[in-house]
């Protein structure tokens, strides 16, 4: 019996490394796909439709909304952006664990409709530490970095509304982490029903002919 | 901050190959510690308290009943056996995971007692395998052969009582299989709020001063 994959939600403060770590991620295992993101915004120099994002009219979009086939989706600087359903069932009916990197308030809407979804909270392991990788990262003036820090201590009350707790202090570690806590999903009981029910029936004949 | 350790509650099928999967965990890893129950029954040649049993009198056994210092204990061919809490107390807050193997009433018990216990039920991939190893182990006779798997077919009501479900089919991959749920477990939210609060209270500074 295969088993379905896992919907993966990776959320996490500006500057606690998500792009790295998933980077990692899919790199040194197989068994991820990362979601695709269906768009309005038109396609950049060496974007390709299916491989970057899928890239729609504003009113294929909007069927798409009408229609519930997104998972999610917001509005961004005038575009849509969503994650397409029948991709990501597609994936984990395959068997793949997809991965989809979302903000908090998507990642809680997506748990509300699919609640066998997994949360991941990734944060450096201090906000000291947090706010040394904003500077450190030198791409962005004081006030940039004061908004984005404004906006984590903003979005701590999202925390303990996810499953696992990820803190990304050494990347290896993480990786290794986040691959591990995946994993280890996969035996819980919850994703093993049908494994059980199947054990009970062939069990039965053990009880029978006394 | 140091965290607590895990109680993790390891039950199975007779046959599944229990004891095997914990020997080498204790082997393999350096961070878990076995439970020691206390007996009433008294101490075979080579037997040491506090290593393979705390040995109690009748008398000392009953109080601690009465005491509320056992986690669980039951009664089999005479004896008393049970878990004391105060060792498992201690061990857990040296931050070691604790491993009890118990039986599927017992761990019942447990879990309403202390609900953050972590049940691992182990079972062979297929009821045909467990009579296979059961009747491989040439150790027993047909009847009570018969016996034990009738008793399986009836123990799979509790499978979906449990969190995880370990498939013992390799001996090597279940054992990484289970370090590795159990390392998972450590990541969960609700066994790092005091680290998530402790990260809200710092990220404060962030919000004020504007």
């Amino acid at each position: 019996m295969k088993n379905k994959g896992i919907l993966i939600i990776v959320s996490g403060f500006s500057g606690a490394g998500k792009g790295t770590v998933m980077k990692k991620l899919m790199s040194d295992y197989d068994n991820y796909a990362l979601s695709i993101s269906a768009t309005t915004r038109g396609p950049r120099t060496g974007e390709q439709d299916g491989r970057e994002y899928f890239f729609k009219t504003v009113e294929d979009f909007e069927a798409m909304i009408a229609n519930d086939q997104l998972i999610e989706y917001a509005q961004y600087v005038g575009n849509y952006y969503g994650t397409p359903k029948a991709y990501v069932e597609q994936m984990l009916n395959d068997g793949k664990d997809v991965i989809l990197e979302i903000e908090m308030q998507g990642a809680m809407k997506v748990k509300e409709k699919m609640p066998e979804t997994l949360l991941v909270f990734v944060t450096p392991p201090t906000a000291a530490e947090l706010k040394n990788r904003l500077v450190g990262r030198g791409t962005e003036d004081m006030a940039t970095i004061a908004a984005r820090l404004k906006r984590a201590s903003e979005e701590t009350v999202y925390m303990d509304k996810y499953d696992y707790l990820l803190i990304n202090d050494d990347l290896d570690e993480c990786v290794k982490e986040l691959h591990g806590i995946i994993q280890a999903e996969h035996s819980k009981v919850s994703r093993n029903i049908n494994k059980i029910n199947f054990f009970r029936e062939d069990a039965k004949i053990f009880s029978e002919g006394e």
